[in-house]
């Protein structure tokens, strides 16, 4: 069944494999009329990359965007949009054998049942982290039509192991200093403190996990659907399907279940002559709608499950227990290269919420 | 645009509104023979009906159930299965002003900006915990469902306000304690604990929130979909439908962040010629697919939003700051009635995807 | 698997059997502040209520519909709106054997594979034509929300049996003669000839067959989508989901076979400063969009299958050939009843594609 | 909102303009394990290539496919499967004007006013018949799967202009002569009439229209939904996605209309131990499911639009009227290039229901 398209007003259908031919995007329902150029989409990629510091995996990726279709003389024609990035730099040797033996964390034992060994093995196949490739090229085209309606979205990393940011950045902090490091924190003191933690785990043969917040700001408030496709239901959705995401918030996430009511609702004031919260510990979202307040968002990567360090496994064929070490090209924290993919997938499905909403009209007259 | 069904092979459709005629469920995809009553779903619905105790609602529906359609002589049809709960304890009366002033925590001021004034307000109409009897509903098909091919479906409180549940608990003391209890916790000294600090709330004209852990045992592993239908992106997205919740987390989740790869990988063992992991930081899901451990998801549950202190609102009208105390009648602690919805959401999706990958057959022969 | 909702933007969820508690239908995406009352809907259902002359079955329903939700003082709410009419005038006897004797020109053996006899086999179950009292409530609030953009949606009988009408009827005609009789044709001559075309076949134990037009006036160009939503498309598939139809064909239909180019085209002019076309042989469809003439389609409904002749069938137990003559009350033409159906239908789709195009806002201000 | 993707369990999306960059189909829910090289698709792709004959379109596509993904070792992965045909002698000069002049019978001026102004018009861009090259593509596969249960999709040229076919053709003539002759007619003879039925169009700078047959043999009994999925409205919406197809009709098709239910009804009989009917008159789908009796369905194609003839327009600029020559390369006469169409798109719905119906498993093992 379907299960490779997300999206109702705005729907991406993602294909390619980590290291097949390619890495694809189909996006259907944006209006005919945006500005629209590989450009748009590479910047968004470029800050994905692999290959962008000594934290990260070695795999010297270009990933440069192709637009095959969607687009004519600069502007969007109405028609889906394909957007291709061919895989180049791929070895692929060091996969042969976790068909036979699952490398823990990883889910080549799950896909092997499912797929009953049929599904492409090589650098994780479906499964792997660069399916986020996708996500991203969506987002861009997402942020291009948020913009138009004055959203901006923004993400960056809160912790890494046990450094952590308060909750006292300011928005002009993220938009500043995001990615002028390699750890894509806010707070640059701490950006060290957060390179020092991946690459002592680095040394260990190990890895780190984190957490990244995204934020939306200035959406409109009645954005979303009560019932099933709340906005939030429709962003956490989203976000658990990037790899390696265990845990998604709103706003004060789990810390409300230690509050009372009257700590944990958002009074109102009027500020300016708009309605306002007093404070946001819903995240910007009540009852599954965008009450105009900026959407926040915190989500959990575990620690990258490739690590030289030898693990116990089983080898599915003489079903002995066996130990592994798993090889390959990996980066020891995925979460500074998962920020962009947070921003594209909260862009996303925003984008689609306000096409869904009428905000964005059909034809875009510029 | 349709946002009041969920689910691929198994839908569910919602409709009716908190003080309106009813709340109905259709249930679209159950296969043709399943042994059916409104009995099995009355069970559920009993569950979590009000007016259970001095902790919750003194509002009194029996939330009795009837099924009208897509059963015939005990056995469903494969025709959508529609049950309808009618609303009769309904007092309206509180809610003639929240249009004007909106209580902090609920969605009204959101859903007056999407709705331009004509959604129902009374009892908070689509926004209401009371759609959840639709999902409860629908859960208890599922569970049936699932029945079939062994998985079982647990939830329990863990944490109210202050008061938590550690990691230790059996699922035998799950099973058995649960509903013994009105805050159903799992260990029985702690559910007194957690009485005392609802009832403390109430008090104080507050509320408090809380967790309630979900688990399904002996899911096949293999279930789920790759990219966007991941078992785990359908759980979380199904769980924040639920209002009032604001975190979803599986297994480690994000205690994640500030794991080292080789403590939160799961290792596989063999065990009695079947492949088990040594850890469940996964919470059963791996790469969107279920691994054939326990999946076990967090979800937090913010306070009741109505209360009786007094807040600050505004008026819609005039526009000026004002303030509002919030009548009507209210769970000072909205967990507990929220476990057996937890369950039949966890229920619902995993049902959902047994059906999709072909684990139920689509006639049921008994 | 979904198979009992259709539309996109306006989403009709049907539930019930012929002889079961009711018919049901749910219309998810209709805006709100829509004025909306029962009588809205009665009207349409009375136009194809059973019992109405001597060509048409005893059966004697009154059809009465109940708004059980999505109201609320008269006005829709944006919520999903769930109608219902309960079945009263039920014998079901007569259904007793086709489980094991399948009627010819019914799915009583195509229904026995595919749900392992568990299907509800009383007065044809799910494959009643009394399904259609969902599609013509849906439809009720389809015309309702047409009718804000202009948009007039007819229907009328050009052909029963060997009774044919021309090309010449206007649409004046259509609106003011159709409901006059009972055979719904826009011709009163011609109702005369084709009520004694019905009541021939009646008086031989027998049916006849015939073809609707469904017409719809003030479609704004541009409706449709290319490729997979066309708007022929859309509407052909809401058609052949009326039970009985054979064939659908837009404009010149199937006669287009024989034309050349120069004949088939519809020339471009101006009139009253619009653009228009000065044949219709596209039947206001073209490359799947709505190019601003009248819509119009051409249904084939096959006779009544229910007839008392002997007919040749087959015993599933046994596994051996038998004779069957089919009890209960049937119409000897379904065609007439059908009529609004096929307004329904063709309604609906326009109404779902006009809400795709932003043609009808979210909210509605009267 | 999406449009570019049909159907469920086999789900299709396609991309790409007919003077753009490509013609793409993605192809999502197709098992894992089903051997599938490029040359399974060229080999249908071949069939509906232009430049075949004198009767067909000068332009010289080689429309050789590429597969881009979900192919692993020569077999299905699960993942999408995305097909790709370059577009290469393309010339668009002549399409500049049709924005402002539009095409008698083509798209143009009900797409420009959808999309204001921004759709490729270069060869029709998404409107044109180019687009089925992604249909035939995921009819390839779709054949494939249906090959594995036995089902056999055929289609066949029944009437050019004035030329017809009558209905005693044998199974055996279509699949032995269909593809022998350049209007994939089954009947040798008929075929050089039909031929000169194009010829002559085309020395008088006109085109002609026709009918095609599409049959799928060996079809299980019990495949389709009833009311919004039956197999007849998923087959139909399939193909009035075809450019050109002005109706659709199953087995006896209009004829219904003048017939009796007494001769319309098909009676059953046992033969060789299995359940038949004597006569095929509702083409194999009663119910909207199949029978288990060939299914029939026959297309009406009207003539190509563009021809070179003095054809009245207007002037969108202007507002005036105008005249119109369609230079350009052009196939006199469509059908004999959609009967592979025809095939593709029966096949393609038969594969999804068969899979919804889980009569091919979702790992094949061969």
């Amino acid at each position: 069944m379907n299960c490779n398209s997300i999206g109702k007003a705005l729907v991406l259908t993602c294909f390619g494999e980590s290291h097949g031919a390619c890495i694809g995007a189909v996006v259907d329902g944006c209006p005919a009329g945006l500005p629209l150029s590989e450009i748009d989409i590479q910047v968004e990629l470029n800050k994905r990359r692999p290959g962008l510091s000594e934290i990260t995996s070695p795999r010297r990726e270009e990933d440069k965007v192709e637009i095959i279709s969607g687009v004519y003389r600069g502007y969007t024609t109405g028609a889906p949009i394909c957007m291709i990035v061919w895989n180049r730099d791929i070895d692929s040797t060091p996969y042969e054998s976790i068909m036979i033996k699952p490398r823990p964390g990883h889910a080549d034992y799950a896909a092997r049942i499912k797929y009953g060994g049929f599904n492409d093995p090589r650098g994780g196949g479906r499964f792997s982290g660069r399916m986020t490739v996708a996500y991203v090229m969506a987002g861009a085209i997402a942020k291009k039509l948020l913009s138009l309606i004055g959203v901006e979205v923004l993400a960056h990393t809160v912790q890494i192991g046990s450094v952590g940011v308060g909750d006292e950045v300011s928005y002009d902090d993220i938009k500043r200093n995001v990615y002028t490091n390699p750890v894509r924190c806010a707070v640059p003191e701490l950006a060290n403190k957060m390179i020092e933690e991946i690459l002592s785990a680095a040394r260990d043969g190990d890895s780190v996990g984190g957490v990244i917040e995204g934020i939306a700001l200035n959406v409109p408030a009645g954005l979303g659907e009560p019932i099933f496709d709340s906005l939030d239901a429709d962003i956490a959705k989203m976000l658990f399907n990037i790899p390696a995401v265990k845990g998604v918030e709103f706003g004060a996430g789990f810390r409300v279940a230690s509050m009372r009511g009257s700590e944990a609702n958002d009074q109102y004031a009027i500020r300016d002559g708009r309605v306002i919260t007093l404070t946001n510990n819903a995240g910007g979202i009540i009852g599954g709608l965008s009450n105009g307040m900026p959407i926040k968002v915190r989500v959990a990567f575990k620690p990258t499950p490739s690590i030289s360090r030898k693990q116990k496994t089983v080898n599915l064929e003489t079903m002995s227990e066996e130990e592994i070490q798993v090889a390959g090209r990996h980066d020891p924290c995925i979460v500074p290269r998962a920020v962009p993919v947070v921003e594209a997938c909260l862009a996303f499905v925003i984008a689609d919420h306000a096409l869904r909403a009428g905000k964005i009209p059909r034809v875009i007259k510029t």
